[in-house]
């Protein structure tokens, strides 16, 4: 096919993104699909930090990075994504979110819109200038349906003098498909969490 | 930048699709672009149609064409992009769309609702598997809102067994900006016009 599927198209921007050295972050381990292509395009002197709240995914995540020989360059922490500034420091060049459930995991288990708005606007935060944020929104579960329009509300009121916010989706398929947002740091800038989020913690 | 603007993408993915020798379509030639980019894709053994209703946008299409000394490999036609069928073989690699009105020229003078889709439709049915079609459509004018609104739904409507219906568009920009379709044609199908529009040509 010539159009990219959403996941083949994020893979794409960022290899172009991340670079030897890099210091990143996968905001949702799962199996470690996302952590093992970070580690890679790190290369042995950068840094990755996986998060994910169920144990079972960080040790699927770590069991296939120790299969591919990366496995001394990953960071495996069991919080929420939504604390990530506690472990991370900032200049990172990209974060990645694919955000529902653990596959063959418990799916009353999910993301859910208010962590996962606090989570992107903290890793917009912790990016550099130039650096990216790539996120898969699944609607076809009803939190999942809460949660891409909470992302993609925040995400549209981003200030267009420092944030590039880019909607990828395929629009005549069927069964709510998910959607992939890309936003690139185009200037220094610090978010504010939305007021409704902030007394919340 | 490391996110391509809406131009520049669908240039890209124009350049993936159109190859030496290719039959290709320029719906709305403009000031010739579009033209120019598709008639050094297809190279001396391939053939551009380009349609414009307007004299002097195929005037000023002409000019560049002759300049880069590619005029040879361009059909100027002008007419309404809705009749290519009568001008231009089946089979064809890709059609452009961008919409709205010529620039510096009448801003009375724009495509309309109608018009775009049943041109869209016909494009489509012209276009060879593998084919792609690219359109830009712009909200910033009254009838490009309700023009891009129409063709949108009609897109949208498309059936996924025969198309990938790609919406590529930047959510954090103020003042209505353009955004791209790009429907890659995956299998042999023919599209029936809504039935709103089949009488009324």
């Amino acid at each position: 096919m010539l159009l990219h599927n959403i996941l083949p198209f994020a893979h794409m921007l960022l290899k172009n993104c991340v670079g030897e050295g890099g210091l990143v972050v996968d905001a949702t381990a799962g199996k470690g699909n996302d952590t093992l292509l970070l580690a890679q395009c790190v290369g042995s002197g950068g840094r990755v930090w996986a998060f994910d709240i169920q144990a079972a995914a960080l040790s699927a995540t770590d069991k296939r990075l120790q299969q591919a020989g990366v496995r001394d360059r990953v960071t495996l922490v069991q919080a929420s994504h939504a604390d990530m500034a506690d472990y991370v420091p900032e200049g990172i060049s990209a974060a990645v979110f694919n955000f529902g459930y653990l596959p063959d995991g418990d799916k009353n288990i999910t993301t859910c819109a208010e962590s996962s708005v606090r989570a992107v606007a903290c890793a917009l935060n912790l990016l550099k200038t130039g650096g990216l944020l790539v996120a898969v929104l699944y609607r076809g579960h009803p939190q999942g349906c809460d949660e891409a329009a909470a992302v993609l509300d925040f995400a549209c009121g981003l200030p267009q003098q420092g944030f590039q916010v880019l909607r990828y989706e395929f629009a005549n398929r069927k069964n709510h498909p998910p959607f992939l947002l890309a936003i690139e740091k185009t200037a220094h800038d610090t978010i504010r969490l939305p007021e409704s989020l902030t007394d919340k913690r």
